[in-house]
């Protein structure tokens, strides 16, 4: 079965359409999907960016915060814009790594864009994500210990240098495995169609 | 007829696309197209940017210009990547105002265009928009004095003002009677459907 590389960080806002539209549209063109949490943080500093380009250029920041109001509209996406903006996802992202590494990722994953995008709640308090494993049936203390783990920090800083050398400046990006990159939700349906191809 | 305002820069690389799409896909929704060309440049300077952001974040211009390349075979569209960008568009945008006046404006946006990045010629050069000029049958010298006027030229600085005061940060952008701003060629069919229902 063809894959398809999914980039995603959790603070990024057109990351939350496509985390939730893409497990049916790939299952649908049977295409199989590799979820890739990664960090932003560092790709951005790279470029001179301390914050979200979002927040760096208001015009930008305004038009995007309405785009997605309009896009979560049409695609019935419950949207709520978050008080606070970008959010740390770092304990996410390493939880999201056990979480797939289990077979429960993409039901993580999508409770996280939900409670962050759909319910405007913060998902750096750890709180919040013990709620999204609770009602999981999972065990947040063993997962929180586990996200401290060298292992786990290290496999999130791999991935994310493994993102940057493949060329990813933004999320969400796909990768194909003839080496093609797309990036925003936009080109969601345009990367499964070249992986299927490949 | 409900109106869409079409905001494009001859030096952005979407905008081509864009420009070669609008007219049918306006005319087929029974939306009457206002061509507005201006100028990134004061508004990339407001914002700290002396070149574009494709050239000042290299790994985004990269991107870019992949990603144009196969938008373009998938639309049919000729393709070549110019050897200078950006180019300067200050004449051909002046000359654009004339040409809009005088209900040849299309043909010479779309010949603009494909010029520059379907033959990858250098559009700041005089003679390459003279040829395009006495290709359409138009009058060269008469055509590059108007566009030395005051009037022309303060036209000109006064769509680029009036793009800003809407909060436009980039091309293509489509504006609605009701206030709505879209990005982007990949907006273009939604910014269509939305002036059609307002």
């Amino acid at each position: 079965m063809p894959v398809l590389d999914f980039w995603f960080e959790f603070a990024s806002t057109y990351s939350y359409p496509a985390a939730m539209r893409i497990g049916a549209l790939a299952r649908d063109a049977g295409v199989s999907v590799c979820w890739r949490p990664f960090l932003l943080g560092p790709i951005f500093a790279s470029q001179g960016w301390d914050n979200s380009p979002f927040n760096i250029y208001p015009a930008k920041g305004r038009y995007m915060w309405r785009d997605l109001e309009r896009l979560c509209a049409s695609l019935d996406l419950p949207f709520q814009r978050p008080r606070q903006f970008p959010q740390n996802g770092l304990v996410a992202a390493r939880i999201a790594l056990s979480a797939l590494d289990e077979g429960w990722g993409e039901e993580f994953i999508a409770a996280v864009y939900r409670e962050q995008f759909g319910e405007g709640r913060v998902i750096g308090d750890p709180a919040v994500i013990r709620d999204i494993l609770l009602n999981l049936k999972r065990d947040p203390k063993a997962l929180f210990e586990r996200a401290q783990t060298d292992e786990v920090k290290g496999r999130l800083r791999a991935q994310t240098e493994e993102a940057k050398e493949r060329g990813i400046f933004g999320a969400p990006s796909f990768t194909t495995a003839d080496g093609e990159l797309f990036w925003g939700n936009d080109r969601l349906e345009q990367a499964i169609a070249w992986a299927k191809k490949t």
